[in-house]
């Protein structure tokens, strides 16, 4: 582990990840080397997507619950969810001092807003209503909050930074979309030497024994990218769910967009690549060499 | 208001901010030309205070309540707060469609985490306990969350994004830490052609009637530059506070650590600056120019 403190003198250990302090609540500050990954990953990331015409965005940091809704969140990730609940001041024991460790729900009010679980429904969101054109992409970095039963360092946290290129188009475009980012990740893990196997993954982002459910089996939605036991990114197709749910529509056709994306959990990343390269220092180098190694490899291939 | 679509489709027009859909929420996406203008901005304040040898760190989404709590924060900002708390399933109506637009406070858990409503206060509880060297100086961007009466485009937001350069260390270090970004404040302004005042402003981060309210009135603890009407950077000195409550020692003397950070409310910036420049790209243009006019200001006066 680095123990390298900075010019400034914030020392690195405490928060350093991997063997680092953890916090039981799944919350946890990026030390400066951390950190410095973290946005050189997320970097490469977002150039993978702004190379191939992705508009990069920042989206809302909660969404309201009834769009959330809307998109079945909450019948099928109930146990994952997290609200934002203003304090009732009518309610709240209002003794200065009095140092509370936690708020019961009685000195809440009424959430209207939720912690978003992935980075792509703001995408979705913002497109409701709208008529896009065929190829249309978006790359955006959300912070991503999902309850789990516990939490351990930085590869299971409840809050934790999701960067997604998500497609909306034709059936057609959002498959080939996740074609080139599957043989963009898997040339880059090939670049840093970090083996990943690609498996197909259940995603209950639909109708659980409806159509959807059926046809999810007989075509994965879902392919995780796994370093050892860790799912480190997905592709995700979602047909044309939140088309139809966002009543966002092809233009031409008229027909509910197809969606797909690419995720990647990028402190999973850093957990992965400080195992593989021992210091954030050296992760760093690393990521920026494979980084350039893909890239000069796919000017060779469009040469050929 | 600049209506510019990007080559990928994304249309601008409906979050372009001042002008664009209002969330009555305070929660808002920014269009790609907005989201442009944030992260020219924001590289540009995290650069000077890395540029003064800050480290630059990301800190986790949710603190703790008691650490909170510790800090006075429900004390003194009570109206702001905003906790995040776990969907009960136990409790909840689970009849599946039922799309909800808010949830009870009974259909949630005890939230033992909240929403900060400022950037620096994580870096504080990042030093707890910790001793360290004079001159500490971190940077971070947070996303914060200020419940709001009423909330208005990109100006009045329930989430927002800071960005603070914060200082630990010495009474002295820490008020030239406010005097070297105050002056760059001021001369990042005069090259934007931007008119900025700065005024004295109020801070109750401190026991009201207490010995510090009455040191507040002798010496102002917080100065806010103001746009119009719009404070959209601050100078803040908690003297020893932070020092104290989290025991954050100075190096040397053991002592309790000075404080202080200098804060940008990026979203604000947006506001006044696609005002003042009429369009996303027309600013992203400034703000390039007057940084590097301010660096060059910078240079000759090392050389003078």
């Amino acid at each position: 582990m680095s123990t390298t403190d900075t010019a400034a003198g914030v020392a690195e250990a405490a928060a350093a990840g991997t063997t680092g302090a953890q916090d039981r609540r799944g919350v946890q500050a990026l030390s400066p080397g951390a950190t410095a990954l973290l946005k050189t990953l997320d970097a490469l990331f977002e150039g993978w997507g702004t190379d191939a015409g992705a508009a990069s965005m920042i989206m809302q940091p909660l969404l309201p619950v009834e769009s959330l809704a809307r998109l079945d969140f909450y019948d099928n990730f109930p146990h994952q969810a997290l609200l934002a609940a203003p304090l009732d001041l009518a309610k709240r024991d209002g003794t200065p001092g009095a140092r509370p460790s936690s708020f019961a729900p009685e000195a809440l009010e009424p959430a209207v807003l939720g912690l978003p679980s992935a980075a792509c429904f703001a995408v979705y969101l913002y497109h409701e209503g709208r008529q896009v054109a065929d190829g249309t992409t978006v790359t955006v970095l959300g912070r991503c909050f999902r309850r789990e039963e516990y939490y351990e360092g930085l590869s299971r946290l409840l809050g934790f930074h999701m960067r997604e290129i998500v497609a909306l188009g034709s059936r057609e475009f959002v498959q080939a979309h996740l074609r080139r980012f599957g043989d963009r990740i898997t040339a880059f893990s090939e670049a840093l030497g970090l083996p990943l196997r690609k498996e197909a993954a259940t995603d209950p982002f639909y109708d659980r024994g409806g159509q959807r459910a059926l046809l999810q089996k007989l075509s994965p939605v879902k392919h995780e990218f796994l370093a050892g036991d860790l799912a480190i990114a997905s592709l995700n197709v979602h047909r044309n769910f939140f088309g139809e749910r966002c009543d966002i529509r092809l233009e031409g056709t008229g027909e509910p967009v197809y969606t797909s994306c690419a995720a990647f959990g990028l402190e999973r990343w850093l957990t992965v690549l400080h195992e593989r390269y021992g210091s954030w220092e050296a992760a760093v180098e690393a990521v920026w060499a494979a980084g350039e190694a893909v890239r000069e490899g796919d000017g060779d291939a469009s040469r050929s």
